[in-house]
């Protein structure tokens, strides 16, 4: 791979973690090795199965299955400070081409981590990792240090048309 | 699978063919059986190398590999022409659990394909089958027929900030 850089999908519409996951099969196809870590999910989603299909694909969830209502339990802030835990390691290590940080915006935007931290890790991203960041509420400063970031915009959405999420399509 | 529909990735931004990649590696991995078309497409992208490791998955192309500069040529009508024949039999068969029409909206935009034919195609979709457009300036009979659009909106991008495109990456 080339040198990495930090890219960012944010914004209200469908897509962010999909278009994570998209860029995640191409490195895979192009034989990159790739970390793909879920905050606040702890759902059994289809795209876990993608294990099972790339021996180069890690992928792990640092979240509760349901989402968080009003406050954040105890519970959402010990998971997601572990989460960064193993994603500072993970980065750090230098073994991956691509890592992605999926729904890390959402984390920051419920206050889960510190924004100071997550820039500050991002800041000693090794020179070739691709990093991915999603997840609504980008903060500006994650904008700033990003090079290429892409806003997902609701045009128009099935669940305001009664269709619920769907095995193998949302989840 | 459930009941399928119809959905839109247009807009400016990056991740428009990547977040189909991602609604199709989740439907793979759910057990579904994909069929990515790509229209204007004929580049050695890492994306094809998907197929080897899917074997519910065929990826094919409707394009030549270098873009389309001025006016299309005649082997560019052609091209595409032969690509919506293709993705007709391939539609209707109700083989599939997703039909992906890569870059169509940016075939209907150069008028490659007349709108007429695509909308009267998408009326027939077979009811399981859940079917993604994606190209920038997808039209608005396009949309009014979707029940999910999303607008990638580029916020950033680093071709301005003179990064090339990268494989396993971009391609």
């Amino acid at each position: 791979m080339d040198k990495g850089y930090i890219q960012v999908y944010t914004g209200n519409g469908k897509g962010k973690t999909t278009a994570a996951l998209g860029i995640s099969l191409r490195c895979l196809c192009a034989g990159g090795k790739v970390f793909f870590g879920q905050f606040m999910k702890g759902q059994n989603y289809s795209e876990l199965k993608a294990r099972d299909y790339f021996k180069n694909l890690t992928m792990e969830q640092f979240g509760n299955p349901t989402f968080i209502k009003g406050e954040p339990s105890k519970e959402d802030y010990e998971k997601a400070r572990k989460g960064f835990e193993r994603m500072k390691e993970v980065l750090l290590s230098g073994e991956y081409d691509m890592v992605v940080f999926d729904e890390i915006n959402t984390t920051l935007y419920f206050n889960l981590l510190k924004l100071e931290d997550v820039l500050d890790l991002l800041k000693q991203k090794p020179e070739k990792t691709e990093v991915i960041l999603t997840g609504r509420y980008a903060p500006q400063e994650i904008i700033d240090i990003a090079v290429l970031v892409t806003e997902m915009k609701e045009i128009k959405h099935y669940y305001n048309q009664g269709v619920e999420a769907r095995v193998g399509i949302e989840n």
